[in-house]
């Protein structure tokens, strides 16, 4: 997607380094770093320098590229996988890159190593971005059939839940990949943008990354988007996924389910984005058997920004000492969701549906489970 | 309530002066300013150093005072009422206050309005903390109804939004009233605080004060109350209210909807704590006929809060120049409301149950409305 009207992906290999966009300094600052070994891969994944499944995934493959043309021993292979693996030990993308990397670079000699390891991690990359594509296209699909009859000036309000955008892709995002389909095909859209607290993922880096490609949006508090659809101001609602199990339940970005409720009463389709590798095929019962990760209570007592005179710091905003409880995902019941968007379009949030679309997964988790 | 261990009201007049928490320091500082005349007053409720339907009402009615002690003369009652109504258009329980003290004063002679105009604030006063304490006695029934069967040391979970506590009253709150009266009755509760967005009375108001009172609580994001009653970890919503329709819809700070669709989803009881003034017994169709107040959009972009060393310090979240939509309140339909308890006992979220508690207010307002 654009960054100044220039086109830009949120990371790409020159001839011996990777660079990123460096995700700590938005919205405030564009910043592009170099990665040149792979410690500072390593250390961009772990400090979130770079964040999203599918991100630090390719982070992952071009990490093991860097180390390859340190140490391209097996010893040395065997570190890096370790190193990576050890920076985000939740993200389910990083231990599919890590596996493919090792897949491709064990059988072959050091001295090829290098070279494939460049090669196999531009693959992960373009699959990405041809994975997103895809679902771009299913949603622009979609939105085309849900504006059906309406005059073609009128904007579509799409209301998005934290970051499922190019930043935490490669490119063009998950959610927001069939917004920007939309419109760069002309088709008007306007996004509401929930800030997503505590980390402010949507105030933070989907408003930053829609206005830099010059998607017309509009920032809300968390607490507004039911009010928002209770009068009528929202066509559909669009989020992205951390996992999604094969029964077609949802867990993704904390305060998903409440977004899903209020669409549920107000009458708003609610779909959700899911790339077939966050698809989990093996969960039975999702608000049961998946652990919800908590996370540090600093999140909410304490909040970074940008102060009048630009330089970023770091306020309290509750009492001293105060008790607080960080859960990062919540669970969005199947018989909430309308439908879930892939790269082989789109499913009923069903077992059924989704085994539709992806019948030998499907089976083989069928077989795998206990009678 | 308790501040530092001392038995503390929100406003209390010496013999010249008005002295109140100053709310605008709160969670960072403890500071009490003294209000010494009807400018200060005026001040006091315009830049929201006292807030809070109830306390805005006490805080005017202590305005006339003070300009009764300056000038008594009828141009100076005038001159008084129009200040104050011109601080916060909205409030409903500041136009009841300035009617009261009018009726009051002006059949009375200049020289006799001061020691009346003393007597009839401190009356308002009185009379909010009295209908809060049965407001918390009604609460505390309830709590105890639904604790009913557990062992006498398992902490009841109550979830509440905003700021509905004695910061918001002269004393005792509204929907904390109950809380107040149990923790202080031995009954073991616990109270989850959403932060609320964006200007987090939740985390900067109700935190603070259920701390100085000792009463256990945890501070969560807005986006979390869903996840913990999927989870069985609350046991009641409660809430107050800016406006309740004589229907039993429910106009509250913005984000309560969205918490009484997950008390529904999950089986939670959920209840509004409703001080009679609060009811507006002429609405028909909340979501309709009451308009809901657009904020700025500061509210939301910005955030101030306290640095490590201590200063006050505002920062921007969000990309410059980002557009922002900021509504204040919400309805919540009366259908997802389990009750609504008032200074007269609970009443189902309908016409009727309301009517059974204050059958000639609803008398009166069927009779006024059109056929």
């Amino acid at each position: 997607m654009k960054v100044r009207g220039r086109p830009t992906r949120t990371i790409w290999a020159t001839g011996d380094t990777i660079e990123i966009i460096d995700q700590t300094e938005l919205p405030h600052a564009f910043v592009i770093r170099s990665l040149r070994s792979l410690d500072d891969a390593a250390r961009a994944i772990a400090v979130m320098r770079v964040r999203g499944a599918p991100l630090i995934g390719a982070t992952a493959g071009y990490g093991v590229w860097l180390a390859m043309c340190e140490d391209a021993s097996n010893e040395g292979l065997a570190t890096a996988c370790a190193t990576l693996r050890a920076t985000r030990p939740t993200a389910v993308n990083l231990h599919w890159a890590i596996e493919a990397m090792t897949a491709e670079l064990a059988p072959l000699s050091p001295g090829e190593r290098a070279h494939a390891a460049r090669a196999r991690a531009d693959a992960i990359a373009d699959e990405d971005v041809a994975i997103n594509r895809a679902i771009g296209a299913a949603t622009l699909t979609l939105i085309r059939r849900l504006r059906n009859g309406r005059s073609a000036a009128a904007p579509f309000n799409i209301l998005t839940h934290c970051n499922a955008g190019w930043l935490a892709t490669v490119d063009w995002g998950t959610a927001l990949a069939g917004v920007y389909a939309a419109h760069d095909a002309g088709v008007p859209v306007h996004v509401w943008v929930d800030e997503t607290r505590p980390r402010n993922q949507g105030a933070a880096l989907t408003a930053w990354e829609l206005g830099q490609h010059g998607v017309p949006h509009t920032v809300i508090v968390d607490n507004a988007g039911g009010h928002l659809m209770q009068q009528g101001k929202i066509d559909l609602v669009l989020v992205g996924t951390d996992r999604t199990t094969g029964a077609g339940d949802v867990v993704n970005k904390i305060g998903t389910y409440l977004k899903a409720l209020a669409a549920r009463d107000c009458d708003v389709p609610f779909y959700v984005a899911a790339p077939s590798p966050s698809i989990d095929w093996t969960v039975v019962e999702a608000t049961r058997e998946i652990a919800i990760e908590e996370r540090p209570a600093s999140e909410v007592t304490t909040i970074s920004g940008c102060t009048e005179s630009g330089a970023i710091m770091s306020v309290r905003l509750t009492p001293e000492g105060t008790q607080v409880f960080n859960p990062g995902f919540d669970v969005t019941p199947a018989r909430l969701v309308t439908g879930i968007i892939t790269e082989r379009g789109i499913a009923t949030a069903s077992r059924e549906g989704l085994a539709r679309l992806y019948p030998i997964e499907a089976a083989i988790a069928t077989r795998a489970r206990p009678p």
